[in-house]
């Protein structure tokens, strides 16, 4: 029966039947530690009993509605995701998936503007289809507008040395045409790469002084995963619209566009008109929701930097000559690795994640990007940490 | 609380709390006759016992999983959809979005085909943004290749007197660049029109025999909406890729893409990977297979034919000097209105709707269009139905 679904990915030989915390299980009992949190979707492990009682509560009373009609429980978690935020942000739609959400920022911030074009990094990864992909690195589209940057860790770095020239580039050349620079704080799928503060906190204020929107991608970044609430606030700036889609669901699918009054207020509202068959949804609403509370009640990112430490620690320690490079930001950890003996990098990659699959462990892949990817949930225990690094060092122990 | 939310829409002020079957209810209560079926999603009306469960169990078990692994209920969804086809369609993939799932439609009939060109009729809506968008009446986007076409109810019509020059046309001049042509059986967005079935019969047909793959939008027209199982039955085709969207989830959002093996293996397999966070995800897969089971069980499709009859004898007597045309193709109806009195035609439809709300009734409008909308659970009562009959005719009355 796989055959009959799309070839869309390289399905694995399992086939999942439950769910619960960092753990899956396949319908052989079989239980495997999820490491990728699904899609990077679970930052609060799979089906969290309080977010899953909290859709059932919805689903005894409505799930569905015309898009002329709001909800209580929308507007509850409208609320409440807006003060999630140290910013006084005060304007928010709910949509379903965070590449259409990317869309409509996209689409608000030209109305906002009326201005087209579209900055971005050249390795980030913005979405699936549209501007969005469009101004990713997986399009096959060049442009000018897909920007190189430094990266580097320290804020006493002379990065911008070498970059002001371009900052000062794109400000004369392309700035008046420019709708928006869309940021992905950590190029997650682009290969785990975080850019140099300095740059991107000058590049923001200069744009934003022309009238540049900065939108900021948070649907893989936001809720702890990069080790704050939000990954933007690695650069001191503020944003002017922010995209939130994966964890806010916690598995459910809703995504978010959050922004304010005064961007809003410059698109006439004849332009604001935008209709899709579940936006501002209760069912999706009561899942936003429920996550906000957990986050709050749980103190979950507080918590979650311990955990972050302990596999920091690990990573130090960590060493095998086809290892090339270990990074991580937060909660998001890529060892990158390179042809050793007889095996390529890709026979390595394949190897380890099959290998580690057998001992009860999923990982990430990029064979693209050479690296293994971890999303853990920022709630994975201890002692399941422990046991990772209990197969890990086993199976990179074994290759001769 | 309510200036929180983007204004998309111009949002009545009412607060939505609970829905069951063909209504739902406001905070205080107050009852509504739902006859738009949320956002054309609810075909078997809201909250339907049976889905809720099925959703409910599937919480219990795993909600999400990573794009890498499938799980027993999404295969089980994936061959209930294909078999609910009688034609042999045998490969099939699941998104959110029915939007989504066009872009993916376009952006896989582009890889099978190798060309890029998209063909539509001009007054059809494929999407709220993107290639889908772009090739729907929406778009601000001149294109020779959103096409006029006849408008006519018979078989027996002499439409391809005046139209062949057109088919003969395209297949010259842009059928070698096509990649696909997208048919909206039913354009319910675009004023509730109905292309001459000859028409749309030759023009398929000539395409599919020089490569052109035919995708049918089935988001809204599908799933008995507008009077068979599928929109495109009522014109001979045989689509090479369907997208469903809206009632397949009854109120859950999901979509889905349908085509064949044969189409499949023209891409490469490198070329078909595709990642969206809740691909493939069971709990979407659950409430498509509970929709398909009731669908199938209850005879809905069947059922509602005598329901569509009572609407069409009724609005057959329907007559009122505001009415300029009653357009009706399934549980799909459309009252077109002119200019009557001291009113223009924007006045007579909202008050229309206002009236119509005080009396507890829910209809759709489309002030660009000139018209109210209904589109009725398939499976409303027919004294739901009398309920409506009395408060329309008592309004209509009402105007001088």
């Amino acid at each position: 029966m796989m055959n009959q679904i799309h070839k869309t990915n390289a399905f694995e030989n399992i086939l999942v039947n439950k769910a619960q915390g960092s753990w899956f299980w396949d319908i052989n009992e079989n239980k495997y530690l999820d490491l990728t949190s699904g899609m990077w979707c679970c930052n609060l492990g799979h089906n969290h009993p309080e977010i899953i009682q909290a859709i059932k509560n919805q689903l005894d009373k409505i799930i569905h509605k015309n898009t002329r009609f709001l909800t209580p429980t929308t507007l509850e978690a409208a609320k409440s995701i807006l003060n999630f935020f140290s910013n006084d942000y005060d304007k928010i739609t709910l949509l379903n998936s965070g590449s259409e959400a990317m869309e409509f920022a996209i689409g608000f911030a030209r109305k906002a503007t009326k201005q087209l074009d579209i900055l971005s990094l050249k390795d980030s990864y913005l979405g699936a289809y549209g501007l969005s992909k469009e101004s990713s690195y997986t399009s096959q589209k060049a442009s000018k507008l897909k920007i190189p940057y430094p990266i580097c860790n320290s804020t006493q770095c002379k990065c911008l040395e070498e970059y002001d020239s371009l900052i000062n580039h794109i400000i004369e050349n392309y700035a008046s045409k420019l709708a928006c620079f869309v940021l992905e704080p950590i190029m997650v799928s682009g290969g785990i790469i975080k850019p140099c503060s300095n740059f991107i906190s000058k590049l923001c204020k200069m744009l934003q002084e022309v009238g540049v929107l900065i939108i900021v991608d948070e649907i893989t970044t936001g809720f702890g995963r990069a080790g704050k609430k939000f990954g933007y606030e690695c650069f001191g700036i503020k944003p002017d619209i922010i995209v939130l889609g994966k964890s806010l669901g916690n598995g459910y699918p809703v995504s978010s566009i959050i922004t304010y009054e005064y961007v809003e207020s410059k698109i006439s509202p004849n332009n604001m008109y935008y209709a899709q068959s579940h936006q501002l949804d209760p069912l999706g609403a009561a899942a936003a929701l429920s996550v906000i509370d957990v986050f709050k009640n749980d103190r979950i990112i507080e918590k979650s930097q311990d955990k972050i430490k302990n596999f920091n620690n690990f990573f130090e320690t960590l060493s095998h000559p086809c290892i090339q490079d270990i990074r991580s930001y937060g909660m998001i950890f890529g060892i990158q690795f390179q042809p050793y003996a007889n095996f390529s990098t890709k026979e390595l990659i394949l190897n380890l994640k099959n290998n580690l699959l057998k001992e009860g462990i999923m990982i990430g892949i990029s064979l693209g990007k050479d690296l293994i990817r971890l999303l853990p949930p920022l709630n994975i225990s201890e002692k399941e940490i422990e046991f990772f690094k209990q197969k890990i060092v086993k199976i990179l122990n074994s290759i001769d």
